[in-house]
Formats: C-alpha cells, sequence, structure tokens
C-alpha cells in the first residue's frame, strides 16, 4: 500500500552499493520520518555535489576545480606521478600523508570479466601526460590483486620506452600483522623479499 | 584532500541506519562516479518525496494523501482497528494481505531507555479515534519484544474502559521453522497455546 514514489525511492537506495531490498527500505523511512532533520539536508547536499563536485581532467580526482587542488599545488613534486585504480586509494595515500607528488586515477583496472579493456581506463591520458616529460618517476599503486597485477605489467610495457623510473608499492607483512594469520602468498613474498638489518 | 562538500555528504551518509563511515564513503564515492545515472535521477526521487509523502493524521501512515488511500478507502472495514508500532509494520501487513481492516501506527514503543513515554506516541490519538465510536475490534499487532508487551498492556489499560474486542497476534512456531532452533521462550509459548487438530 505504500505510494510509487516511496517504492521508487527504495529502489534506487536498494542498488547502491552495500544496501539491499531490507536495508533500502530502512533507510527511505528513517529519511521519510526525520524529514527536516535528515532528508532535507540530505538532499542538499546531494545537490551541493553535484553542482560543485567536477572530476579533474588531468589526473581524474574529484574535486571543486579542475584542474584539482593537488594538480595545482605548486607545494607538491610534479615530477613524480602516482598511478592509482580509485580515487578511494588516492584517498587513502593522502590520508597517510606519505606522498607529495601528483596522481594519476586510472578509474579502474583490466579486467575480462568485468569487460574492462585499456580503452575504459584514462591509460590513454596517462601516457599522453607522460611524453610532455617533467616526469621522472610513476608509481604503480595498484591494488595486489590478479587484475590489478595485471594491469601493473601492461602499464610498465606501455611505460618502458620512457627515460622514467617505475616503481610499485613494497609488499610483505602490514604492520600489526600476525604471520599465523597471514595468507601463504604474502609470508612467502615478505620471506624472499626480506631485508638485512 | 577531499573537498568539504564531500566530507559532508559521506558524513550525512554514514549516520543513515545500517551504515558507517567506509560503507559512506563508497556510497558517495558510487554516487559521484555516477552523477547522471545514479545521483541526479536520486536526487529527483529524494525531492519527489520530500514534497508528496506526507503523514496522514489519521492513523500515521506515509502517503501522498492525508488521509491515506487505507483510511478513505470505502472498501475496507472501518470497523477493525489494527494498532502496529511502525510503517514498516504496516507495510508487512499490507504485503501479506490478510487485513482489511483500518490501521493506527504508534510510532514505537514505551521504553524507558530511548525516552520513549505515552506523550512521544500517538496513544492520544488512538483514545481520541476509538472515543468517536464506530470501531468494534482492536488488533495490538506489537512486536513480541518486552517494550512492544509492555506498550501493549499499556493499551489493553487504557481501552478496557471502552466496549471493544481486544485481540492480539497468535504466538507460536513460525512457518518452516525447525523446533531445534526455536527459543525456548516460542517453544514453551507453541506448546502451552497447542491446539486439538
Amino acid at each position: 500500500m505504500n505510494s510509487l514514489e516511496i517504492k521508487k525511492l527504495i529502489q534506487m537506495i536498494s542498488k547502491l552499493p552495500g544496501l539491499g531490498p531490507r536495508s533500502g527500505k530502512r533507510v527511505a523511512l528513517h529519511l521519510l520520518k526525520k524529514k527536516e532533520q535528515v532528508l532535507l539536508p540530505f538532499i542538499d547536499s546531494l545537490k551541493e555535489v553535484a553542482v560543485k563536485i567536477t572530476t579533474c581532467q588531468k589526473c581524474f580526482n574529484f574535486d571543486t576545480s579542475d584542474p584539482c587542488s593537488i594538480c595545482t599545488n605548486p607545494k607538491r613534486d610534479h615530477e613524480i606521478l602516482c598511478v592509482v585504480e580509485n580515487v578511494e586509494d588516492l584517498w587513502a595515500l593522502e590520508r597517510s600523508n606519505v606522498f607529495r607528488g601528483i596522481y594519476h586515477v586510472l578509474g579502474g583496472v583490466l579486467s575480462a570479466i568485468d569487460g574492462f579493456g585499456p580503452a575504459q581506463l584514462t591509460i590513454k591520458q596517462l601516457e599522453d601526460k607522460i611524453s610532455l616529460g617533467g616526469i621522472t618517476e610513476v608509481i604503480l599503486a595498484l591494488n595486489p590483486t590478479l587484475d590489478g597485477q595485471t594491469t601493473m605489467f601492461y602499464l610498465m610495457d606501455i611505460l618502458k620506452k620512457y627515460p622514467l623510473k617505475i616503481t610499485t608499492l613494497a609488499q610483505g607483512i602490514p604492520l600489526g600483522g600476525e604471520l599465523d594469520y597471514l595468507d601463504d602468498g604474502t609470508l612467502t613474498t615478505a620471506f624472499v623479499g626480506r631485508k638485512a638489518v
């Protein structure tokens, strides 16, 4: 007996990542019950993001300006370029404050199953950027998944014709990790890559 | 390095029921990545609901009209009133198609911990509705939780001065339930309430 408008909203919320029909209904009812305190401010916030946030056409990060505040920041090292899969990964690196160079967001990884080929990613734009010169090091900060590693090798193959230092993130035991709980792959990698102290 | 607008949106999404900071970020990025296909239609749907959906002042259901389509439906039995905790429960009963009377949504249950007293619920409006006459049966379809049962006894105490048939939902083994997996309370209730076949 719930009206069409509510049904449509529940359907939309249910399709958001991590949500389903039950949680979608719960969120929709929460919004309806708290119209003034939650629903209206939520609409305003979504509208603000829809209007103000744009994709930086240099690095493909989300920001209020294009080029974004990272690409235009003169204090950052524009000679080191870090290639990441998604904006999530860019945010994670920014949060850790470890990197002061610039980024390039691929927009995913090569994946036969998901139908992601080189044309779906920003690989051409990456090559264009590098061919302009000025970049001395490219860090391939892709996730150590099968697709991530495939993409990394693909990129290494493309980039080898440029006079660049190409690096990847170190693999090994994560901080706070316990040997007993680690997978064999990580353990093997950490063992093979052991360092003198 | 993500902008204020995105941070605010993530914060809002994180506060929705069933979501947290990580899933909030995931949903926000999903919306940003699919601006045309998801974000803009989502805003439209939310706006539509915010504008069109209202609370029925007779039964406190959500609908496009006040009084709602259930309260104004002449085909429904206006002599039988079903009291439910929330709109969720009303929807569940409507889905099962078992009830053809009218509803009254309490808006919660009495709960000392959550600070829900009789004034926070629509108990006064329920009594007003019943005192007008015309209702012959009140079904107290509250959840079999501690707070739900407390509220039920409170309502029974209020309603006993009216010439009404007061009923509650049958308790026992749910359809498809297995004795081995049922809690002792349900099993005891089902055993005590056993019926001749």
